[in-house]
């Protein structure tokens, strides 16, 4: 599908620069009042009384994504999902997006129409409107960058810095599945290798291969805090593994941490996945990435607010810095926490 | 340099990803008071009471830029300031930027340093807060997305779309340097292949590689349209030719351009370049791209404010739609204007 060797599909030189940008763009109607201006100027323009949250993600084919199991729908789905996620763990509403991407002419036009239809359905699914971008060729691959533009009032801003000794460690949803999602599809890329023909039956690994392939930025968690009335004491998302971001929330806010391995969730589908692939499921859970959940702290008389919440499970408490950061283990043996998280810059 | 052969430079797998971006980071002092957070969280915050304006590019080596003649400092100069073009050419004063690149490891870390030394030497130039991004590997060459924010009163942002018939073209500077720039720098590099020791006297061709290598924005635009009383009915930065641009203003604005080939300002080394390279410096200056001029178009009853100032040019007026767009030649003939500017999607 990608080669463009198939002559009904349409080279991208056919439409130039700004043909190609006014093709895959035109779909995107703006829908908040706060953009003034969308594609189509030298800039965006945005309008908001409250602070803007800004953050951006460049993805890397052959670095961040595989297109050989990678849809690229599913691909230009999971870009806008990333970003949007570095937003909703500020506490804050994503509205607005730029996309560039960066693409060598062996994708054809309806190669880059798959992958805009999945950043159309990602900007639909969570109201974001797409403001501009750029597209430009590569020497090889694929590239995207995204730039995720939320609105939140100062005060309900959440930082990384914010933990308190005491504070409760509290994650969102269960984590994990994710990596194990990847190791699944890597395991069927070296089949289909060797066999074609195999028929692959993915079904007891559903959940793990749709949060590799379709992962969702928590977006319900904004509003559920309003609705529990708690305000976060520091947040974070879940990209790099559980431990990697509770060693940032507890660099940043210079507090210690011990969090209890029993309490870390896991879906069945990676509890039994760890299994038929012999891999502790603690060492997943805490190394595996890209979750997309969300990592916070609280004060211990939120207790009661968080602690019957089925998206919220409580996995530790805060400690002073000089205690350090720990896993608590179900043997009851306390292991200090190391960043085994993925690193990008190792993968070349 | 630029290959990590020598053993005294650092991998850039050595810091690892965090590392890497906090090593290069560091030297980014948040100086705006609107700037409420900047690099170190999952995205950083911004405050104004007007609206914000908000522009991107992606930046790719072999398409936008050629690392045996563009030194990286320089690079890193030239990526910021290309996206501070868009900002001014709303007529907003641009405040942060994000930075997001991926590099292969055939970059050392001291590469990255000369990059970064160029980026805040261009921050500190324009008053910018870098206040985020992302670096990671590629699987080749280097990648600079840049995402540029900012400021303006809604009343004074200038659009693409406000020209009307009969107002008058104006454009800041003079056109078609950076072009002939970028033919001297070939020329050398096709030169030093044949002969390394060649020692090139590039004296006659300072302000041309000038406007290549180390571009810069139209900041003064914004202070001196204020002075002057002037607000444009529509304005855009010429970064792919004069052409290009003038047709762009035309399709928003709905109208049609008549541009006088006499008027259109030229530095005189690119007047005697022209001569020796055998080009038509009106060509050259339509169609050669990345000036980082301003363009824009401005009420007749504007004239004399504009006239005489040393740094506009009028160059034309706007007419009505049907009468199309054309330059009208110093022999008095009417030739139909078509963009020829640079398109980067035909480069590969």
């Amino acid at each position: 599908m990608l080669e463009n060797k198939d002559t009904s599909k349409t080279d991208i030189s056919t439409l130039g620069e700004f043909g190609l940008i006014e093709h895959l763009t035109k779909q995107f109607k703006v829908q908040h009042k706060a953009t003034l201006k969308g594609i189509g100027d030298d800039a965006a323009v945005i309008e908001s009384k409250d602070p803007m949250v800004v953050s951006t993600d460049l993805l890397v084919e052959g670095v961040h994504f595989d297109l050989s199991y990678m849809p690229l729908k599913h691909l230009g789905y999971k870009a806008v999902v990333v970003n949007l996620s570095d937003i909703y763990a500020m506490n804050a509403i994503p509205m607005q997006i730029t996309v560039s991407i960066a693409v060598s002419n062996r994708f054809p036009v309806e190669a880059l129409e798959e992958l805009y239809a999945g950043i159309a359905t990602a900007a639909k699914a969570y109201s974001i409107d797409v403001i501009g971008g750029d597209t430009t060729s590569s020497t090889s691959g694929l590239f995207i960058s995204i730039t995720a533009i939320g609105h939140a009032k100062k005060e309900d801003i959440v930082y990384r810095d914010g933990a308190m000794d005491n504070d409760l460690l509290v994650v969102t949803g269960d984590v994990g599945g994710a990596y194990l999602g990847l190791q699944v599809l890597e395991r069927e890329k070296q089949v289909f290798k060797v066999n074609p023909n195999s028929q692959p039956d993915l079904d007891p690994y559903t959940y793990l291969i749709e949060r590799q392939l379709k992962p969702e930025a928590r977006k319900d968690i904004v509003q559920l805090l309003i609705d529990l009335d708690v305000k976060p004491t520091s947040m974070i998302d879940i990209s790099d593994g559980l431990s990697s971001e509770i060693l940032h929330l507890c660099k940043s806010s210079k507090v210690g941490c011990n969090l209890y391995e029993e309490k870390i969730p896991l879906d069945p589908q990676v509890i039994s996945s760890c299994e038929e692939f012999n891999l502790d499921s603690t060492t997943i859970a805490l190394s595996g990435g890209e979750d997309y959940e969300l990592l916070f702290t609280v004060k211990q008389s939120d207790f009661t607010k968080v602690k019957a919440n089925p998206h919220l499970t409580i996995i530790g408490h805060m400690t002073p810095e000089k205690e350090g950061v720990h896993l608590i283990t179900r043997a009851n043996t306390k292991i200090p926490l190391i960043a085994r998280g993925w690193n990008p810059l190792e993968n070349d």
